[in-house]
């Protein structure tokens, strides 16, 4: 069984941060994850990142992993499936492909995955025609019609980079208001290929091999109506998935983990960073900040306190 | 007065990164600063910001600056010295050179100065010897000998800085063990002309015109003895000087301002962020994590709620 000083669960910017910090302290790390960018990835153009100009998303993360890697952080692909305490307060992280690792400190940066609309349809054509991921899929609805669903930053976004390639994009929102930046919004305000349908829920998405229509109701008089459209893109959020460690950690009741401002969750040695965390907004600069946080913690836990508290130092 | 809708005191990067994300919501941010870049442009090499390839820490804040001004952040140079709270809930900022402004939410991210050794000569010596900043003043010592006192990370890599120029470096720290990052001491401890003085404290700095020894007691044997050195560099930690605003926040022992998770004060409307708060760990990353949870938050309270109490979207 291959043993790491730390495992880190998660390949975006919180789990990349933390690679950074605990390799510099000379820890054996591994970052297990299903991809390297986690949530990032899904963003076309990143604005808001300091420090760089803006990119694509999946570029940004590239240069993450490079740094992680560059202090000699260890990338192991897999999906984990079972975390355990032993007795010596190490941690057993079982993956899928049934490859086994033990570590003596365990942070938990896997994130989130996008929420479902739960409506019928949804799931029936999913990949043929309805996505989570409009920087994905955008290029395939040249001359065609989508749909985005949400309402915040990302529903925004995916709509932007939609109508610039789209024949016509409808932006279904329940509300009138919009948690997206004011940037954003006006942006896609002045796009003349955009139609706002506001106050509205999807209800159903119809189709035969491909999508076709989505049916959508007004929440303000109750009519439905149904739009021609070849894609529904769902914006509308994420889930945290932490069953598999709830008999470690106390979680919230949206299922994410409840960490300490330093990081440290209600089971001793296992860390958690980014937005799986209560963390309030979930950016990747934030989630990076976390991410330093956990790996500058985790090695003071390792370090018997022999680390320090409070570190003035930059 | 000249009225903004936000008011951030600081221009390291907590304080510029909030400046991006409340530009970003169309609110009008002024960002007052003595300087740009804060304690980062005290590193001459940041390897440790993620996203980045290593460079200069006066660089990257550049870079920050850059950001923050392209969605139209207003720099103003000054120096903030009273702060007080209306009864209409707007803050007054006056500086030393007696302009005032007026905001409807300020953040506060103006971090620390350097901790003084306390000594007889070190401040009769500053500027002529005796300096805080290794990567403004090691130029000055080609061919000379010079001290650094401290044990984290500025000051082990104030020692690597010196040592590729000076012809000789103590490094006197008061333990045996450093709170710097083991590459960071495994890399001092390679070069030829570092020589470690541990268990050992400053005492006193003699010289003329300028520096010309200093005088160091070994806490174990209690023997003082005296070392010829041109230049003493202190990185010894900071301190946080929050007078100013102890009429209107709460502030641990520290005299840090205590904030919530997302950089709440005890004082509605103020928000703190970066080293001026209770965060742990301090660094470049964390700092602009918490500007930009800093950034966001003031928004939701400008907005009164029709903001975004946990954003999910990116």
């Amino acid at each position: 069984m291959e043993s790491y000083d730390i495992l880190i669960v998660g390949g975006g910017a919180a789990g990349l941060t933390a690679a950074i910090y605990t390799c510099r302290k000379k820890l054996r790390t591994g970052v297990i994850s299903m991809d390297i960018g986690g949530q990032t990835n899904l963003t076309n153009h990143i604005e808001n990142y300091p420090g760089v100009d803006p990119m694509p998303g999946p570029q940004l993360m590239k240069k993450f992993e490079e740094n992680a890697k560059s202090f000699g952080a260890e990338i192991i692909f897999g999906k984990v499936i079972k975390v355990d305490k032993l007795e010596n307060n190490h941690f057993v992280i079982t993956l899928a492909n049934e490859e086994v690792y033990e570590c003596k400190a365990l942070i938990l940066a896997y994130g989130k995955v996008p929420k479902s609309l739960g409506i019928p349809g949804e799931e029936k054509f999913f990949g043929r025609g309805v996505s989570t991921c409009a920087t994905c899929d955008a290029p395939l609805y040249k001359n065609k019609i989508a749909a985005v669903i949400g309402g915040g930053n990302s529903a925004l976004e995916a709509v932007e980079e939609l109508a610039r390639i789209a024949k016509k994009v409808y932006l279904i929102h329940r509300r009138d208001a919009f948690r997206a930046d004011e940037v954003t919004v006006e942006k896609v305000k002045k796009m003349q290929n955009v139609e706002f349908v506001l106050n509205s829920v999807s209800k159903e998405i119809k189709g035969e091999k491909f999508v076709k229509s989505i049916i959508v109701e007004n929440l303000l008089n109750k009519e439905l109506k149904e739009f021609e459209v070849n894609g529904v893109f769902t914006e509308i959020g994420y889930v945290v998935d932490t069953e598999m460690v709830k008999h470690l950690v106390k979680r919230n009741e949206k299922n994410e983990i409840i960490t300490d401002e330093r990081t440290n969750t209600s089971c001793n040695g296992l860390f958690a960073c980014g937005d799986i965390t209560q963390v309030a907004y979930k950016q990747t600069v934030i989630s990076a900040g976390e991410g330093a946080k956990a790996g500058l913690e985790s090695y003071r836990y390792l370090t018997g306190g022999k680390g320090v508290l409070i570190d003035w130092t930059h």
